[in-house]
């Protein structure tokens, strides 16, 4: 994992990684590809959106198909036809929001599939080789995710868990070319998360993520937490968000020096009609759309925007018609994809809190 | 609407014809976009898996979002980003399969749409006038379309409903450069067909279709009624055998002198994980295919069998993904297209009778 900062602008960075299948620019949003497909989405189409770097999930493939069948496919990248780079999650944050009955110990978290309900045990080894057989250019170590609003002394036995399994992670850890990042822990206790990045920087991985955000805190308190938690990680070394967000915690996060994101949103907005565009979000399924001949985004070159309008959209979605959940995952992967594009180029220009304050003023966010 | 014939082959035509918006080389299958969408796939999919022609819906599109918003966006291909040629078909087979309780008289027919229950009716009037909105290169008249197997004085009665209408429908039709084709009804009584064929033939339209078939009767019923239905057709006009039908059923149609086909079946099969192959169909929900590297149908060069296994193919249907039924669709698409090129390629050739006793031994299909 080679990672280059080509511009800092206050603590927003711009840079690139490179992994086997591919750079990757920073600030980068990975559109989310659950269970081995971008839902409704080709690859080329999400390519075609921009997207240089996408996430599968570690606990969705390994109950279904299962890992060990996706090695014998030749890996991720074959089985669901992505040739640049994939980020894999562990599975932990699956575990504790899907699975029933999670028991969690030192060795692992024992729960029950969320497909069938059979018994099921996931340890940082077996996260570790479920990576390795997905063969994901990085692989998240497992962690202990918590609510962001829990008790102190649970949230401190999480993080305690998380660097302890981190260790074992990284022991376990062996195959070529795939990057193994770490996970920081401690909710909005800044001095845990401040004490679970010492200890996960003092065992050099080559690249942190910060974990448990947008799992119950308010956003405030979230964008108010991330300028130390970056801070706590190595400069030199890309950054990545778990799991957020909104277009608005996104530019949060890059003012306080992230440099990588995923979120489901994107597609599950899509999907519910929600589109994403400059001036804040629409709803194709309202009425007003109906004979609308503009285009969703009339400053957006992607797919749909070319060639549909709203009015077509707004049909789709009241019709129940696939292609209106696919044009608008599509346009909203292009929205987040371009985002993250145009703040790298305002990073570059040295105007990136300028290019962030006329993006929330013309959404209306209040952050 | 020119229509050029290049070769015979017993009964079978290969040929071309001219539309305002492109020519089409028949034996053609026209894909079905009912509701201004081939359900799950892009227009540049459809175009890549080899369609040259569509198929929209006057019924569904007037009840949703309405001939006149299609119009006043520019016509179907504007609003559904589709520049090729599209037949529009009249409406009337499914006023009589989903509405409720249809009332027919010489007027026209009254009924109940099937979204909202609202009463409607539909004079062969209308449908010139819903179809001209729509701006098809082909229309449809307004039929009566009884099941196959009614009894004989209700047929000939729909018989010469059918009659009267297409002559109101001829009369009224004023769109420049759209072709109205007529409709010949009579079931499986190739009396009835016969007259009704003459009386239509006299009319003098560009194009005629059979309508009323594979609406009830059994498929072999169907085959060996079509060469005596073809053959009261003019010799230098299209002929269009509506809402057919199983691939052994096409190739049936041809060698009867059927020029043009369409059915829903390539794509809700398709998104029923059911395969057409060139050894008979596949279910892509068996467990046998789970494992399974190879592609749906290794003599095929669509999208879906350029880039993806049976194994993924069976994993998208397992995990409910929309990526499964769009890829089968448009497999089960590029499948009927190659079918009919194939006749097409066979026909010039004079071996159309082997090609097809070929393609049906390797079905194991019955006809």
């Amino acid at each position: 994992m080679h990672f280059t900062l080509h511009a800092t602008d206050g603590a927003a960075r711009a840079g690139t990684f490179t992994t086997p299948h591919g750079e990757v620019p920073t600030p980068a949003f990975m559109p989310v590809g659950t269970q081995a497909t971008v839902k409704g989405l080709t690859p080329e189409m999400v390519r075609a959106a921009g997207a240089h770097i996408i996430l599968g999930n570690t606990y969705h493939l390994a109950l279904r198909p299962g890992d060990e069948i996706v090695r014998d496919f030749g890996g991720l990248h074959k089985f669901m036809h992505w040739d640049g780079p994939i980020l894999t999650d562990s599975g932990g944050f699956q575990v504790f929001s899907l699975a029933g009955q999670v028991k969690i110990t030192d060795h692992g978290a024992k729960f029950k599939s969320h497909i069938d309900g059979s018994p099921l045990e996931l340890t940082p080894e077996r996260a570790v080789e479920i990576q390795q057989n997905l063969g994901s250019d990085i692989a998240m170590v497992l962690d202990e995710c918590p609510p962001a609003t829990s008790e102190s002394a649970k949230m401190r036995a999480a993080v305690l868990r998380t660097i302890r399994w981190a260790e074992r992670c990284k022991k376990h850890h062996s195959r070529p070319g795939q990057a193994q990042f770490a996970i920081v822990q401690g909710g909005l206790n800044l001095d845990l998360r401040a004490e679970c990045a010492r200890e996960l920087v003092a065992m050099d991985f080559p690249g942190y993520a910060l974990g448990g955000f947008s799992v119950g805190e308010a956003p405030e308190a979230m964008h108010a937490a991330l300028p130390a938690c970056a801070a706590c990680l190595p400069e030199h070394k890309p950054r990545y968000l778990m799991g957020v967000g909104r277009p608005q915690d996104l530019l949060a996060g890059v003012a306080s020096g992230i440099d990588m994101f995923d979120c489901v949103m994107p597609t599950r907005n899509g999907r519910n009609a929600l589109a994403f565009t400059s001036d804040g979000p629409i709803r194709l399924r309202n009425a007003k759309h109906r004979r609308d001949p503009a285009p969703v985004a009339s400053d957006c070159a992607c797919y749909c925007c070319e060639n549909y309008s709203r009015g077509y959209l707004h049909h789709l979605f009241a019709a129940d018609e696939m292609l209106g959940p696919t044009l608008l995952s599509l346009h909203n992967i292009a929205f987040y994809l371009r985002l993250m594009a145009d703040a790298r180029h305002a990073i570059t220009e040295g105007r990136f809190a300028a290019f962030r304050a006329g993006c929330l003023a013309r959404w209306n966010a209040d952050s």
